[in-house]
C-alpha cells in the first residue's frame, strides 16, 4: 500500500490507479440506468452517462469504445438481471407443492415492485419501445419480447394450470396480462402500486388453475 | 375558378392559395404519425413532418408555432380519434344481449388489428411510454393510460361479469391485459397476429363471465 501511494505521488502519470474492471463497468451501467430513468434512453450519451457515474469521459471510453457499444452492453446487463433472479425461483419449481405461490414470485420479477426491480422494468419499458426504430436495441428487445412469452409459457405449462389444448392462447393471455402491468405500474406507481399489481397477478393465476 | 388562376398568375405573392384549414390540419397530423411510425415520436421536429407532408415548413408553422404545440394537438387528435371509435359501439351496449361481443369489439379498438388501428395504437405506445420523461407529453400519456381502464371498468361493470367486491381487481387487470396485447402486438405484428390477439381478448371477457 505504502509502495503504491509513493509511486502515486512520484510517478503520478505513468502508475495508473488500479481498477476493479467488473466493479468499474458495474458503475458505468448504474450510470447507464440513472440516465434512462431520469431522462430516457434517448438521452444516454457517452458524456450522460460519465457524468451520471462521476468519471471522465476517457474511463467510459476505456471500457465501451461508442453509445452503441455501451448502450448494447447495458441492456443486455439488464437482460442478464432478470434472467438470474427469475432462474433462482425456477429452481423451486420442479416438485414443489406451491406451484401458484412460485409461478407468482417468478412473474413478479417483470413488475416493478421493489426498488431494485422498478429501475431494471423501466429500462426494459424503455429497451422494448425504442427497439422498434433503433437498430442497437432491436435484438435486445427481440430477447426481452420473448422473454416474458418464455416464462409465461413455463407456468402455464409447469404449473399444470391448463389442458394443452389451450396452452397457447393461455401463455399469449398471461404473457400480455404480465407486460401491461409492467407498463402501468412504471409508468404510474402511484395508481398502480406494488401490493395491487401483486394482488392482480395472484387472481389471473387462480382463476387460471380453475380454468 | 378563372378568377383565381388569373389572381394566382398575376399576384402570386399576395394571394395566397385557398386552403382548407381542416384538411390541412388532418394532412399534417397524418405526417406527425408518419414520422412517429417510421423513426419515433424522438424524431418529430417541424421540419420532418413538413417533409414527410410535402409542404414547406413555414405552411405547418401557420398553424403549429412549435414542435410542442404540433405534437401536444397531434397527441389529442390520436385520443379523439380512438374515443369516437369506442363510443360508437358504446351506443350499442347498453341493453343489448350480446355483451361480450361489443364489449370484444370496444377493446379491439386498443389493438393492433388493422391498418388504421396499427398507426394509432403505436402513437399512443410512443406518447404513453414518452409522456414519462417528457413534460410535454404527460398530459395526453395520463389520459391515455386512464382511457384503457375506464374502458376495462366499463366493461366489467356493464357486462355485469363479475360482482362489485372484484370489480377494482379485474378492472386493472383487464386494463393490463389490453394495454400488454397491444405493446406487444405492436412491436410484434408478426409473432402476434391480428387473429390471435383478438382470441386473447374473447377469451379474457368468456373467461370474466364464467367467474
Amino acid at each position: 500500500m505504502l509502495n503504491k501511494k509513493v509511486a502515486r505521488t512520484c510517478y503520478k502519470r505513468t502508475v495508473p490507479k488500479v481498477v476493479d474492471t467488473g466493479e468499474r463497468r458495474q458503475r458505468i451501467f448504474e450510470a447507464v440506468f440513472d440516465v434512462v430513468v431520469e431522462a430516457g434512453i434517448g438521452q444516454v450519451t457517452l458524456r450522460a452517462v460519465a457524468d451520471a457515474a462521476g468519471l471522465a469521459i476517457g474511463s467510459v471510453r476505456h471500457y465501451f469504445s461508442s453509445r452503441d457499444e455501451l448502450i448494447g452492453a447495458a441492456s443486455e446487463e439488464v437482460i442478464e438481471r432478470i434472467t438470474a433472479r427469475i432462474a433462482e425461483h425456477r429452481d423451486r419449481l420442479d416438485g414443489s407443492k406451491d406451484r401458484l405461490a412460485i409461478a407468482e414470485d417468478m412473474l413478479c420479477e417483470l413488475l416493478p415492485l421493489t426498488e431494485l426491480t422498478s429501475r431494471e422494468v423501466l429500462v426494459w419499458l424503455e429497451i422494448v419501445t425504442s427497439g422498434r426504430t433503433d437498430p442497437v436495441l432491436s435484438a435486445s428487445a427481440d430477447r426481452l419480447f420473448t422473454g416474458s412469452r418464455t416464462l409465461a409459457g413455463l407456468i402455464v405449462m409447469h404449473a399444470e394450470l391448463v389442458p394443452k389444448s389451450e396452452s397457447v392462447l393461455e401463455t399469449e393471455r398471461l404473457a400480455a396480462m404480465i407486460d401491461g402491468l409492467a407498463l402501468r405500474a412504471s409508468l404510474h406507481p402511484d395508481q398502480l402500486p406494488p401490493a395491487l399489481a401483486r394482488s392482480v397477478v395472484r387472481r389471473h393465476l387462480r382463476q387460471l388453475s380453475k380454468a
